[in-house]
């Protein structure tokens, strides 16, 4: 017997990221919807209008979706899917998602299933977004109570990033999202740090320096999402930082990028205690993030029972993403009593 | 720009189909599942308890659905995914649907989106499903009222056809999957219609060509569906008779396979007014059925409107599946008004 073999050959490549809005008539020209449909929160319309405008000039149709973690759940997917049925949508349209990642993966989600999958385009309006979860093709929604229980691997048919939506975010918000940039050098590349290493929170927004760590933060991204599409080997390397990071996030319900950026130290701590990672890289960090004056409650500690959910498979061992140094990492298959003895003592 | 590709080369193949329920235990150990269960409805569990006996001698759990289309909603999706998440099912777990073709499409969709997809098997119990629907990865559930509004492309694990369900089925339910299968003749292979010349309505079940007009179909919908998963393409070749069908089985309430063979009688009336197909073909398929005791009411007529909105795209021309003799198709691109002039005289 032949295994059921899906090998999917996705172009997740730079080459369907664009770096300003005014690239969206190319993309379009390309794709020639028949119809297509905006998608984004009451409060991005209206912060966001220059933008809208700058999108279409003509009569686009705009589906308001909520803010946040709100739009993730399973009652606004189907009215989601509903407008998209009522705006007569058929297989060549094409709908743009603008907003940060919840409002990226809601879209991306809807527009994968809707009549078995239709084109969408990633607008990231936020710096996490634009560095993290508008790549790599993982949609979804929470289901009761459990994060992105739902959704598929589906790709955006192209990604705008466009660095003037950048001004409009909070400094929590800046902070949120220099968690995965502080990651992606972590993992691979650690001319990122050093770029960092110069800035400052309030500095970043307006350094001529952003659009160079957006572009290494993706890159970083790609070259793992590449190889691994489905998320079964070299793609975890992604989730540095994330294992403990996920569950301070449920546990304090604090940001995404923040959570992580407390589980990065926390993890680095383990594997150090582990010998697998030199003490100079949680140190080191620990010194970018006061520079940047990130502050950074290390008295938030994780719960192993959330642990152990968001692990999602069975088995005694965990596949462990471990920093060996500065821009270096690999995967150890690590005994899960060694990570509960660590997080019980942490 | 290069446009995002998305290049799947899904191995929907012949080997992946198993004619016995005692091959479950090859599957099963081929993917290795950290749990599995079984998605059927309370009439089958109780109709078929020898298979679910023969599927796992231990304690696999079953999930119920309802019986028909009733199975392929909204409200029956979200029950679905909240009993997978209950039952604790991984990411390494495999879901067994045991059922018709609402079942399968049902079970298929909600394995393709939990977790962003698990692994599950098709055992289809009806002949339609069997040479049909549980072939080829499309997955999905009726929407507000639209069939098929949404869903996935996604290969099922491995799909089991076992010819002692058949014997369970009403003479309504052969002559609906008889249908399908004289479909593959006319388009593909002359050699399905040369075996059932030899058949009735009554004497199939329990023939010892059974098995191989099956085969023979499946062969048929996979020499399309494996050179364009995604039907852009040769695909809509499988519609033949749908086109006319389709509307006929939502005026009427008529079963598919009874509306396809209807619609293959009135759609070859209408090729061969643009003279495109020889008279015999249609004389043939009439003799045909009348001789399997097939009756044909043919003053079912369809209605324009659902014509058009079944089809999904804009434009003023249609991709047309033509039969041009027995076993001889193509895709011809007409005229949306001729077809519209040949509907509302017929």
């Amino acid at each position: 017997m032949k295994a059921n073999k899906t090998l999917c050959l996705y172009n997740d490549s730079m080459s369907n990221i664009f770096y300003s809005l005014n690239s969206i008539n190319t993309i379009l020209a390309k794709a020639k919807p028949s119809k297509g449909c905006i998608v984004t929160s009451a409060t991005l319309a209206d912060k966001l209008a220059w933008a809208i405008k700058e999108i279409s000039s003509a009569d686009i149709e705009i589906i308001i979706v909520p803010d946040g973690e709100q739009a993730k759940e399973w009652n606004e997917l189907e009215k989601l899917l509903a407008a998209f049925s009522r705006s007569g949508l058929d297989r060549t349209s094409t709908v743009i998602a603008l907003g940060g990642g919840t409002i990226g993966d809601l879209v991306g989600f809807a527009a994968s299933i809707y009549l078995r999958g239709i084109r969408y385009i990633q607008i990231p309006t936020t710096l996490l977004a634009q560095v993290d979860s508008s790549h790599g093709g993982k949609t979804g929604i929470n289901f009761h109570g459990y994060k992105n229980q739902v959704g598929v691997f589906g790709m955006p048919f192209a990604t705008i990033i466009d660095i003037r939506f950048i001004r409009y975010l909070s400094a929590e918000q800046i902070a949120d999202g220099i968690g995965e940039i502080i990651k992606a050098g972590l993992i691979k590349d650690k001319s990122i740090l050093s770029i960092l290493k110069k800035e400052t929170l309030a500095s970043l927004p307006s350094s001529p320096q952003l659009l160079t760590l957006i572009k290494k933060s993706i890159k970083v991204k790609l070259s793992y999402t590449e190889k691994d599409f489905k998320d079964a080997s070299v793609r975890q390397l992604l989730n540095a930082g994330h294992t403990i990071g996920h569950a301070i996030e449920l546990k304090y319900k604090i940001s995404h990028g923040r959570a992580v950026t407390l589980g990065l130290i926390q993890e680095l701590a383990f594997t150090e205690s582990l010998g697998l990672t030199g003490s100079s890289v949680r140190i080191n960090l620990v010194k970018l993030l006061e520079h940047l004056r990130i502050k950074t409650d290390t008295t938030m500690k994780a719960d192993w029972s959330a642990i152990m959910h968001d692990k999602k498979v069975g088995g005694s061992k965990i596949l462990f993403p471990v920093i060996m140094k500065e821009g270096k990492s690999k995967i150890v298959d690590i005994d899960l009593n060694t990570l509960k003895e660590f997080v019980g003592k942490a």
